[in-house]
């Protein structure tokens, strides 16, 4: 994570920031967006396993005039392994096991990432409201992100957007019209899948993301980070498909 | 499931209405809002699990002023046996484990059946988003709602309107201020529990609906509507607490 | 658990034992096998989960001439739960789920309860291999049992001597032949099912053996020895089915 | 599978053998032991995943004289994508999520596959009991043997005739003393783990031996013999470590 303004990073995380006069030699890592500020950075902020599936599913629409941007909701789902590898009592196996709750409504520490981000790329403040849940599975985030649409284009309009938006991307996936994305289909891979529908009954588009948490949403984002910023390949070390099932 | 106009019914499940004569003399089997008309019903419609948990969240909100009653985003997670006990190879073990997937976005036949019983509660035609997703757990749904607020109450404010609401109900349990619904707590049980947060700061209210919906979401809830009908007590064959782990 | 002999206690537990004064007033806590003697007890000891699938699955054959008693090998597989609720960072969801693992081979502290309570039916010592499995489920216990055989009856014949000597139990259920316990038709109840199977070619019995660890194997078992203690009617609250799914 | 005998096929299949004149110059696809005769083959037979998971664990032990030949008892654990992409209701999700059960006691089609090879590798006949188990997650095979031994040797004096036996192998990997094999670590890869385990109290080995049904189980096995055949390297296109979590 990264915060421009460490007052942000303070009024939410509760702690002093000790290091503010680095913050203007850092970059948010997601090379979809940063690709080029990457390259040369002495210092990379890696993006967290929640806002990487929100950002990049809303990033073109943020640079459109199609939507009401402040109305994005993005409820997300996450698998066990995103809480790290902790011994609190509420990850041990039969606590979720078999079972799903919601958590950190309205306060989890990734939204001011995810509303930082999606303000730059708007070019205006941004608030949204996120969940984050829990789900009986080791790995995978899928999100789903209600957002107002100003006017009704088809799917397949916004489908063509993302497509270019995203043409030249190794690790971002659009899905075909009336399909939506799976975490099945990303699992240990550097993938993020992005499923686009438009609902003209409610005049709203739903957007659903899916990465591995693990991959995309950590450890693989960072190897991409770091083949940018030393000029190797891209996609060195992250060329594995998902694996399914 | 029962739609007051069988025109209704024929467009979203592209099917010749065969009994447009018992309409008429059908009652909604949801006994928290309809026991008065349960009770000497010939009748009675069993609601789905989407239906259950999500108009239980909505039902005192709808009869207040406090709401944007066409803000209304119904974010759902259901366990796969929600499906029903089919070959279909969607819901074989290995297509469903360690993954999640939305499906049928916008297009639910539950769509309908909650528009329809959110409207008759308001007083107004309703129109929401709903997307249901898969999780790999056999029992539980999880209907995540998203509702915009005209001005925006404390969240102690609206527990006490919907304790007050659901004050006789045996089968409605209020969440504490701070806690938000987890199936975990209504498994093998005919419960449903409600959590309410309001974020002040994108001014909506996120409610958690919790049931299981093979009991409160389905059979369940037929004895309790078959309990109501034969005069017996209501929670009769119903009074298991949930299980857990 | 309850050792007739401080010595063995203290040989698999490495504690001193601080009460060897009320061994001889405390009935081992198995039902089936000690009614009589836990009636008038001042003292149970409950048996564990591994040793109930175990013992229960031996005890009819323990009393025939038809098998080798010292050649009976119990596999066992076991459900998280069965851990406790504990914060050790093998039963973490991430570690236990989607995969299996044997543990404590041949030293696991059930091992001489087990014996015990063998040699005790047998009239001579026994001594047996016992191997319990870790499995990411929450619930459930199925042990197979390998044992060999002098002679090699019929497997009908064996059903009948089972059934014969648990005719009058409410909690343990034979399997018709051709079929092996399963852990889904015992789960939530304190029932033990036990299936039998003769294979000749290899003239050894294979029994299979499934009970809830959290209810016949733990409380459920306590609460049927409480009844017994007490006077009470013995399946008093422990009358629910199995639950499935 | 292959079958030297055309009638040991057909008794355990059901079905009359179509090409017997294949089988003199088929190879049964186990590298460790097949190597030398796969490399020339014009067919070859891939071995199932219980077959690979049984053999590996005992080949060492078949060639020496420390062990009763005729007491092998192999209890195997098999996730449920061991039955394949099938649509049959005993392996949709709420069938086999949350419980575990033994099938085919006895009569599994992979016992003359396992009694045929070990036969040959000890140049005497074996009879083997064998009892898979379907476990609740998507890949993975534990098989736990139990063997008599004619002596009682140290653990580490087997551990060092297996490390000996499978000092070239790539794919094979001998867990350390006190530790056993654990499906967790091979998933996603081609390798078969040992665990071996001298118990003096019973004067029995009890080995364990783990492997991603998938791969070295399945196609992995396949693109390993296809190496050989063709020259190429032997790992090539399996050199992914097991993926955890």
């Amino acid at each position: 994570m990264l915060f421009r303004s460490p007052h942000i990073y303070e009024m939410w995380y509760s702690a002093t920031h000790t290091s503010p006069e680095l913050l203007n030699d850092t970059v948010y890592g997601l090379p979809e967006i940063y690709r080029t500020e990457i390259k040369p950075a002495s210092l990379v902020a890696n993006p967290g396993c929640y806002p990487t599936s929100v950002i990049l599913a809303m990033a073109p629409l943020m640079k459109t005039d199609l939507i009401y941007k402040d109305s994005i909701i993005a409820d997300s789902k996450s698998g066990i392994s995103g809480a790290g590898r902790t011994t609190d009592i509420n990850f041990q196996f039969a606590e979720c096991n078999e079972g799903t709750r919601a958590y950190s409504i309205g306060v989890h520490r990734h939204i001011p990432e995810i509303e930082q981000e999606l303000g730059i790329l708007s070019g205006k403040d941004v608030k949204i409201s996120f969940t984050p849940h829990l789900i009986p599975m080791t790995r995978g985030v899928l999100s789903t992100i209600y957002v107002n649409l100003r006017e009704v284009p088809k799917t397949g309009y916004l489908i063509e957007i993302y497509n270019e938006f995203y043409k030249d991307e190794p690790f971002v996936r659009l899905m075909e019209e009336g399909k939506s994305a799976d975490t099945h289909n990303v699992i240990i891979s550097n993938y993020c899948d992005i499923g686009i529908k438009v609902d003209e009954r409610t005049k709203r588009v739903v957007l659903t993301s899916a990465i591995d948490n693990l991959v995309k949403g950590a450890s693989g984002q960072a190897v991409q980070n770091m083949n940018i910023l030393c000029g190797f390949r891209e996609d060195m070390g992250l060329d594995t498909p998902g694996i399914f099932p």
